[in-house]
């Protein structure tokens, strides 16, 4: 085995949900949007409807059946669609006020862990977004969240839309890299699970499930094996191999891979360390979602 | 006219010689090469050998006769041409060694007052590099020397080598905005031209000449025309438009442009303002060079 084979050269983050809170970030848009125009909208719900509409729009480009279309297009399309479906009527508004609405996706917030985070992160290793998002969207929501990219690849650079394995191979072969030498971070189990078939290291990041406050769970890290011990020896850099505990040590080191040594800023937030820990100290066979400040207390 | 016309919102630098110095990183890279190999080179003279060859090398990828190439790919075709012009037999070394050298041009040196002054200008606008180079060569390069780019427009993102048209027109796309609210920055006529051309906006960054220490002026911002007024009115915001003075105020805008506003950092380089001072202030024809401490002191 060559050397090198084990030294994780860059981290790339999946944004939506991982990196930035696109339920609220999108949710105060659209009250916004509501309150200005006289509407009657519920923000989180017509969120969620939106992000509801968002794989269905990108199949056809992986299928093969639509040519690749940016995501900021895909969403002015489902915009439509949203508005439509409670009774607003897209028309009836000025393009540059549909626009401003389309691109709160340009103006997520970030999860409070996330800038200090990645910035402590990027002291050691490239630090970039491998997201659906297109070049234009990622650059301003980097821009307006304050997240320290050294790198982004989005999907119109690619031309693949996650969980497209084109997506993975693709962002390794941009940056020069072998997909081994890649880890991709992210909230989600299908897109930790397509990264890892790709060749690529893979890392488990707790956030609030992104399906709503009212599911208790979407998330399922011990289900998909090997990503924690991975992420934890490729931290330290060790010779470690191999599947990682499916049961037994797998919270502990579920934590330490979200709290790694050079994610110190990370482990200073008092709304995820707190909640976290306990968890962990039980001896608990769930985790706890790592959720940001003024967040209800929840349960596993 | 669209109110937005006159605001840049994104100011792309080309990187090669306006954010790094390519020559003195290069050499540097050889003369290390040469020691360890016990080889007999001029560090100096190989770098600028070996960047003579970058230009033909693109050639056959813009006219269309050969496949898009990254640009390291072509660095290192180039590369095994000036060993062997030098008597040196590329065969003769592993090729890790040939790749740490051909990666000489990841781990350029920045100009002292790059990383700051694009800081500073990033408070404002989006800043990014339009370079030539590949993602991986540009990602690596501003890790090793510091730019706080927002966004990086690689050649092998938008699949075309300066100054092809396209490689602006692509870069605006990419970012979701008309060529007007770009700006490219560059020590390069023809680059500044070409841009110009393609519909951006353009603002001109003295650097020392990159054909060598030994040619006395490689540049001629006043023949390129209106890139100093036009920087100038964006750093302002104002609505002022139109070719700017070809003659007389030139030279103030010229030094204005170096020293908006907002790049105050740049403004406390002391290597660039006590060299460009003095010719502001004589009302010369010429401007000089803004050059790194400790270069000698050269007139225009």
């Amino acid at each position: 085995m060559d050397g090198r084979t084990q030294q994780v050269e860059a981290v790339l983050f999946d944004t939506f949900g991982t990196v930035v809170d696109w339920r609220t970030g999108v949710a105060t848009a659209v009250d916004d949007f509501a309150s200005r125009h006289g509407l009657d909208l519920d923000g989180t719900a017509f969120a969620m409807r939106w992000r509801e509409l968002y794989q269905p729009a990108m199949e056809p480009v992986r299928t093969g059946e639509r040519d690749f279309t940016p995501l900021d297009v895909l969403h002015a399309e489902n915009l439509r669609i949203v508005l439509a479906e409670h009774g607003v009527d897209p028309a009836a508004f000025d393009e540059a006020e549909l626009r401003w609405l389309n691109e709160a996706w340009h103006r997520l917030p970030a999860w409070p862990d996330s800038a200090p985070g990645l910035a402590r992160l990027a002291r050691s290793v490239t630090v970039g977004a491998l997201s659906n998002g297109n070049l234009a969207l990622l650059s301003r929501l980097a821009k307006h969240a304050g997240l320290p990219w050294d790198v982004i690849v989005a999907s119109d650079v690619t031309h693949a839309y996650k969980p497209q394995r084109q997506a993975y191979e693709r962002a390794a072969s941009f940056l020069g890299l072998r997909t081994e030498q890649v880890m991709l971070a992210a909230a989600h189990n299908d897109d930790l699970r397509a990264a890892r078939d790709a060749g690529l290291r893979t890392a488990f990041i707790p956030r609030p499930p992104s399906t709503g406050p009212r599911r208790r769970r979407t998330w399922h890290p011990m289900r998909t094996g090997t990503w924690s011990r991975e992420i934890w020896s490729s931290w330290r850099r060790s010779s470690a191999t191999g599947p990682g505990p499916r049961t037994g040590t797998s919270h502990r080191l579920r934590c330490e891979l979200q709290f790694p040594p050079q994610l110190h800023a990370a482990r200073r937030m008092p709304g995820c360390q707190d909640r976290y820990r306990p968890a962990v100290a039980r001896g608990s066979s769930r985790g706890r979602w790592c959720a940001p400040p003024g967040s209800p207390p929840r349960t596993g």
